[in-house]
């Protein structure tokens, strides 16, 4: 039996991964840029076990059936292929976060998962090492692997296509988000579908291409100036573009509903009230807000005279991977 | 005294009309197709007066102010100077047209105001002429000079820029729209600026030029072949893909409020409830539904479950541009 476990915190893109040029390898049309947080989480323990006649997955104490085990199955796969291993695991991950609804639960899951397996299996990976192999079972899981700011570079392999933690002089921590949940429903269409059909069919891709690079340029030079209002708007920006290339995709599609566009309309009315806050938003209806750490009880006392505060919660920077393998015999169930 | 008047409709563009190639001249940098609708209208009388210092320009019976008048003012000095006249006139305008709310009143507003001059000066123009001169007060209005189907061909020149009817053998009466008014302030930024900007700054521009010429082309063989479905989601995908533009531009911005995407929710779901019926939006946040005449009943009955009645409005296919010049003794006042 060889156990490991991990955390690793979610991440949300300031400057958006969106469409994938090699969808086996998880290789991404664009570099983008993230914020990883510390409210959610996912603490996952995998068990590579002799024992096991298949993989077996426990999600937040339920198991998981076979289609629901399939993606972290075949991330095992790749893990069991690089180690010359053919022993099956009990994965089991507690996710503290809402799943589903754009708030990322798969980029802090699988970034999870990597760091469980590579402290099962005694890999002693790199930090560039675990994004890469985190990539390949989620492309935003990259990220989750380093705390503050991280930078996808795109590459264009395997071993080139990974995330590093962008210096900031601790600047990370003067940040925060507030989440806006307006919508805890399943999504309609997922990321994944979303993207391809966007890379595929819509007249805006073209135009997003060029647009991600300028803006990625200008986030990370607003980081080095420990400019929030520049990387906010430049962030902003950047989240309508994605959202925007979603409109000229056949069938077009979007992921805004009413709530969403309620929230994007308060966010300018607390700027111009003096709260300098920025809306993002990911293949979902929530909104996530970047406002600055000293103004985030500001900004939650303005939103919680329009939205329910169950709906409403606190992100601050948070860290990066880390491996629990201290934990060890306890994490074993 | 020279007098003369003219009703004309407004229409709604089914393939946007969205970024101008010359400012002066008003020609646009894309052609675009519309419907005139039998709703929405204005009469205007106009009297070229010797006894008169300058323009005097009444809008529903309320005397305009200098900025208000300048439009008119500007389209009645080319008209004087296409005809050798100086005499300054006297414009009353009744608009049966929500203004400024996406209600495209300009449109409705200089076709008549046109039409009116050509009355009043005897210019008999005939409807190209027509179509050139009214483009020149607002781009649409080149199109409300006809009924039904309408193409605005972009041309490159005051001469090659102007609207023709596009023969439908009558399947124009088969059609018609609901207006959801979902917001009748003014806007925040004029079709004028937006497209403005748009052109200048949106990193959607490039794609939204290749894709309005394919729209186009698909709009016309739908009408050819009397095709609502196809006729139907090429105007919905061409709406969504103009609205897009915005939201690429420096700064982004939108003409949608939450209502907008409400209605735009409903519509779909109104289509899996077996009513064919698709969305398009112009500069403001009010949307409008294209039906067919058959189903407008129930569609209504389907969104006044959800507005309030004052907000719904009904408009079946309208005609072109009429020449009341038999009032001409009535309507001077």
């Amino acid at each position: 039996m060889k156990v490991g476990k991990a955390r690793a915190y979610t991440n949300i893109a300031l400057i958006k991964y969106w469409g994938k040029k090699d969808d086996q390898l998880i290789l991404p049309m664009n570099s983008s840029l993230s914020l990883t947080l510390d409210t959610f989480y996912t603490e996952t323990t995998v068990s590579f076990d002799s024992a096991l006649l298949k993989d077996q997955f426990y999600l937040n104490d339920q198991l998981q059936n076979e289609k629901q085990t399939e993606k972290i199955s075949r991330f095992l796969d790749i893990v069991r292929k690089n180690n010359q291993t053919d022993l099956f695991a009990h994965v089991k991950s507690h996710n503290f976060v809402p799943t589903a609804a754009g708030l990322a639960s798969s980029a802090s899951g699988l970034a999870a998962l990597a760091g469980a397996c590579s402290a099962a299996l005694n890999l002693d990976l790199s930090p560039k090492e675990l994004s890469i192999l985190a990539r390949r079972g989620s492309g935003s899981a990259c990220r989750s692997i380093f705390g503050g700011f991280a930078e996808w570079k795109q590459g264009d392999s395997d071993s080139t296509s990974y995330a590093e933690q962008i210096p900031a002089d601790s600047w990370e921590n003067d940040l925060s988000m507030l989440f806006v949940l307006v919508n805890d429903a399943q999504k309609d269409i997922s990321s994944r579908d979303g993207m391809k059909r966007t890379v595929e069919t819509s007249v805006f891709y073209e135009g997003w291409l060029k647009a991600a690079a300028d803006d990625l340029s200008a986030a990370k030079q607003a980081i080095k100036n420990k400019d929030f209002i520049s990387l906010g708007k430049t962030a902003e920006a950047n989240a309508l573009r994605m959202h925007a290339t979603t409109l000229g995709a056949t069938p077009p599609f979007t992921y805004w509903s009413p709530d969403s566009l309620k929230v994007m309309n308060l966010v300018r009315r607390a700027r111009t009230e003096g709260i300098p806050c920025y809306f993002t938003m990911d293949a979902g209806p929530n909104v996530k807000i970047l406002v600055q750490r000293k103004d985030r009880e500001q900004l939650f006392q303005f939103f919680s005279e329009y939205f329910d505060k169950k709906q409403l919660i606190l992100a601050d920077s948070g860290p990066g991977l880390k491996i629990l393998s201290s934990e060890r015999s306890l994490s074993h169930d």
